[in-house]
């Protein structure tokens, strides 16, 4: 809270209070603010950026926290003229066009040295394979659902890992999405908020069959992949239908190693993949294997069921096919493969544009094999472990 | 429906019945079936894609019409031995590994010539400036809501311009999701199911106050912006609060061919975008404009009052500045800016990851001023228009 003793201290524009940690020295170079904090820290701050970034002037509305002028309302020449620490505390700033903003120092502390980036304090995604992979990361549900410690340990691990098993849920139907609100908003999908995965009549999925499932990214068919599954096992009784899971990000930087004519097919090489119903037919052209401007592996595109057609020329056709039967058999081997049973009252998260979910083949006859699932957006881990670290 | 003089043709794996169009002749050569009607048309198969796109022997579930064997059960060296047209009629084929597939005709025919591609039989999305688009394309919506070929017209001038308007509907709420029903499924977000733009007391947005908004997309912060978004008019009784609509599209190739040192700025320069509230902090740092592999404008992200912080060497800020500006004049500029009052009963359709929408600032004491908006993920217009047409 606000030290009330103090002046008012300028609003933060993220509904954060910061600690001061000392007076930061400040000083103007380049178009730049630079500001340096006792301890070391030093923070760059653009002319420009700190023009259209303060709360005091409305320039940053104080209720709703976003820009209420536009980018092209500043002289895009615009400089600084002087900065000088006030009371408040305030960096009261003055600018080349008149105006003067009074910025908190402790919300420019906060934004020092990359701490405004996405990636800032969120764990790396790290790549496995099966030998340093025995069994998911496992935490307790019921903590997970109440405690918000224990829920940010579930969550960091579910992002460095591609996955984390809950243990010990409920089993009541819903639970899914109690603990999806735990993270963040579920999204409904062509098949609905939450899904039930059990044999049906009339299937518009393979998922809905008891045959087996290779590893397999859902709805590779639609432009956006889902970005987080959770399937909560509400009942199994039946004989086989174990979950395996593979980290595609794994498999593909194996692949680059290894056969980097394989890889270059696998990143440029686009497959229509569809699902098609009575009411609807989702077509997309993707790779099986999305790079980024930096080459870096950011999506796996692969359901196998749903692969349709190469969208390629047809000279390429045989090594697409080859470097796509490569990539699904290291989904299937030893090497990448992580084999564990579904317990009435498990969950699993995990990312759907990384990891390969698939199960065993059940016995229907047997028992009952049924599980909720629901999807997320990706970037709901990382709101929820930001608010968590507030 | 099938002829039931005939004995029954093979299935096929896409739910609907092929015309067949005479006899094709068929021809084997370099690994591919070509196979050639009447009419001139031809089609180019591969043997491998042949051989894992069959119904008739479990290949293709014929209940699902999804893929039950993986590709990596093939033989990749495997090659056609003879194809010939047989009773049903199928295409009857003969592989080297001694499989006899039967695939129907017809269906070989509805994938020639690229008649398996997403985009096929989808209109062209055209670039407008405000000197070509003085209104937007408009409908009538009790027909959308009735009429599938109404729904098709409405649908492809939407996509063919990134916009489309329905006028005459009810303004009960709920009518914005009865039209999106029938377009897809609608798409919750961090804003809800459906949400309701007005002004509202702690607003998270400036979407719920009455100042102007310059053209935007919604939730540039998230890693998945949503693709199609409605705002249905259900009141408007207040001075002001004009909806503004600009082709993204155009104006990055406006500037990609006068101003280049500015495009590759927009597309090459990353921002953090963030919206944060007390219980989210969404980030994503993206370029401006987004281009394809091939070089292509495929989505915009531009929201002014969620653009965060430069992602980028301190040495690119300021041109990354005058390109963000120099797009956000362009976007409010009479060259490209299509303004319309909103009347209670008008919807408004847009592809929110191309089209900058806006409104200008409204008087809350002169009257009340009510949306009930959603959103759709963009390729559920491609699925309609693609059922539709079956």
């Amino acid at each position: 809270m606000l030290d009330d003793r103090r002046p008012t201290r300028p609003l933060a524009p993220d509904f954060a209070d910061h600690a001061l940690n000392g007076d930061p020295s400040l000083a103007l170079r380049d178009g730049f603010l630079t500001a340096t904090w006792p301890d070391g820290l030093s923070g760059r701050f653009h002319a420009l950026w700190l023009r259209e970034n303060e709360v005091i002037s409305g320039i940053i509305d104080p209720v709703t926290r976003e820009r209420e002028i536009e980018i092209d309302r500043f002289d895009p020449g615009l400089s600084l003229v002087s900065a000088d620490l006030t009371d408040g505390p305030a960096v009261e700033i003055v600018f080349s066009d008149g105006h003067t903003a009074r910025i908190d120092p402790g919300w420019l502390r906060s934004m020092a040295e990359g701490r405004w980036h996405p990636a800032h304090d969120i764990p790396e995604q790290t790549p496995w394979d099966a030998a340093g992979m025995a069994e998911p990361p496992t935490f307790d549900g019921p903590a997970v659902l109440t405690d918000d410690g224990a829920l940010r340990e579930w969550l960091s691990a579910a992002w460095a890992s591609g996955f984390a098993r809950l243990r010990n849920l409920p089993t009541a139907p819903g639970t899914v999405q109690r603990v999806g609100e735990r993270i963040g908003t579920v999204r409904s999908s062509n098949f609905g908020f939450l899904f039930t995965v059990e044999t049906k009549p009339d299937p518009d999925s393979t998922a809905y069959t008891s045959v087996s499932l290779d590893g397999h990214t859902d709805l590779a068919s639609r432009e956006t992949q889902p970005g987080l599954q959770m399937l909560h096992c509400r009942e199994n009784s039946a004989t086989g239908g174990a979950s395996t899971m593979a980290d595609g990000f794994a498999v593909a930087e194996a692949i680059r190693t290894e056969d980097p004519d394989a890889f270059d097919a696998l990143t440029t090489l686009p497959w229509v993949f569809t699902n098609r119903h009575r009411d609807s037919d989702y077509r997309f052209s993707g790779s099986i294997v999305e790079t980024d401007s930096a080459g870096r592996v950011v999506e796996i595109r692969n359901t196998g069921f749903l692969r349709f057609y190469p969208d390629m020329a047809d000279a390429d056709i045989p090594r697409a096919y080859r470097a796509a039967q490569l990539f699904n058999a290291h989904c299937r081997s030893d090497r990448f493969l992580c084999r564990t049973p579904f317990t009435p009252g498990d969950l699993i998260l995990f990312d759907n544009r990384r990891m390969l979910h698939g199960r065993d083949s059940f016995d229907p006859q047997s028992g009952v094999r049924r599980l909720e699932g629901c999807y997320l957006d990706r970037d709901e881990i990382l709101s929820r472990l930001r608010v968590l670290a507030r």
